[in-house]
């Protein structure tokens, strides 16, 4: 795998579960890693940290201002936002407005904030992923909120690869759309579950920076949804 | 047209430009109306108004307080959600992330709130309509947060058309997806355009008490196309 230009990379939401399984594994291949998140990753070589509560224009101001400073005149070479979180909840739900008011915050916000700065930030020809969900592509009864970002998420990913979207020259991006990740909430909450159809962060991760640095890039605006079965995983276009 | 059980339906965004075709087309045929919007329209019987700038959450309770305080033991036939806005900006415009979060408030904040009220105040059998919008089914790089915020409002609609979205027994929902509607701002912000391919409010609303109380109803969950050729409009299923 040819190295680019750039060796940058920033993982939004590099403090959470697949984010800090994202930031280890680019540091194992010797990038430099920038976590956004709101809380410090200690293995992350910088970190942008967001101030919860804030509104969305003020997340985004500090995620640009931050990120600018640490780069100076650099550019990044990839963007992997992979914040995000899962609430659920029907419209007779007390809690549906609330959780899909948290599930735009999580998805859309981060989303959106990743895409500005890598109108801002990314170099020519580098690479944004975002994360949606496999489930979003149909109704979501149980989990309104969620599966609604989600698919916010996917058209955002259709509009970034459309001409005159304000990325830079010959950049892509592609949404995941993953069935469940193996995360340590996910075992915790789902005990009973056949774990050998959970997608592994670990595989997350090298597909990430196989994409960002490898030589068979997905489409740009590609809907690649992770298919896991007999704890073999694959992508899938759909 | 037979008219069913309940006489009283619900237009949120009743002062807007489509809102006030509705409201006065539904007060045409003897219906009680209570609109839903910031300002009064003095067309309707009821009024329930939002406080500009309150929290979703907030403007969620203003509305099934407001509107249930009206209703007493009633239901509604129908909830017509017509509230929205436009707005553009690519990645690229520094006002990507505002008028991001505008469209969500406008568009997905109220079709959320019209799904909540939905389940406590639609009457079995009811309909609920949502606005999305024809492009958003593809990539709409010029209006970033507009097209997103679309598709959620299109995902949602499918959402609630599945079993346990906690919508009343038998009801309905389905989205309109214009591509322009004939309202004075379009004519004035885009007076050079042709209008004949423009879809005219008077059709959307005959179109809304058609679906509410005749005897063609799409099916639960339905995305659908208003298509203006030649001053003619047809709904094609998505």
């Amino acid at each position: 795998v040819a190295m680019a230009q750039s060796d940058i990379v920033l993982v939004y939401g590099g403090k959470g579960a697949l984010g800090s399984a994202v930031v280890s594994h680019m540091r194992s291949k010797s990038l430099s890693v920038i976590s956004v998140d709101f809380a410090v990753n200690d293995e992350a070589q910088h970190n942008v940290l967001i101030t919860a509560g804030t509104s969305w224009e003020e997340q985004c101001h500090q995620i640009t201002t931050g990120v600018r400073d640490i780069l100076k005149d650099n550019k990044l070479r990839a963007i992997f936002c992979v914040a995000g979180g899962w609430a659920g909840g029907n419209a007779a739900s007390d809690e549906c407005i609330k959780n899909a008011d948290m599930m735009m915050q999580q998805s859309v916000w981060t989303s959106f904030n990743a895409a500005r700065l890598a109108s801002l930030t990314l170099a020519d020809g580098g690479l944004l992923v975002l994360s949606a969900a496999a489930p979003a592509v149909a109704g979501t009864p149980g989990m309104m909120g969620y599966g609604a970002a989600k698919a916010a998420v996917l058209q955002l990913t259709k509009s970034l690869a459309c001409e005159d979207s304000g990325m830079p020259a010959g950049s892509r991006a592609f949404a995941i759309l993953p069935v469940t990740l193996d995360t340590p909430n996910n075992r915790k909450y789902m005990s009973g579950a056949d774990f050998s159809k959970w997608t592994p962060l670990s595989f997350v991760a090298d597909l990430f920076f196989e994409q960002a640095f490898g030589d068979s890039p997905f489409p740009n605006g590609a809907h690649v949804k992770l298919v896991t079965e007999n704890s073999e995983t694959q992508t899938v276009l759909l």
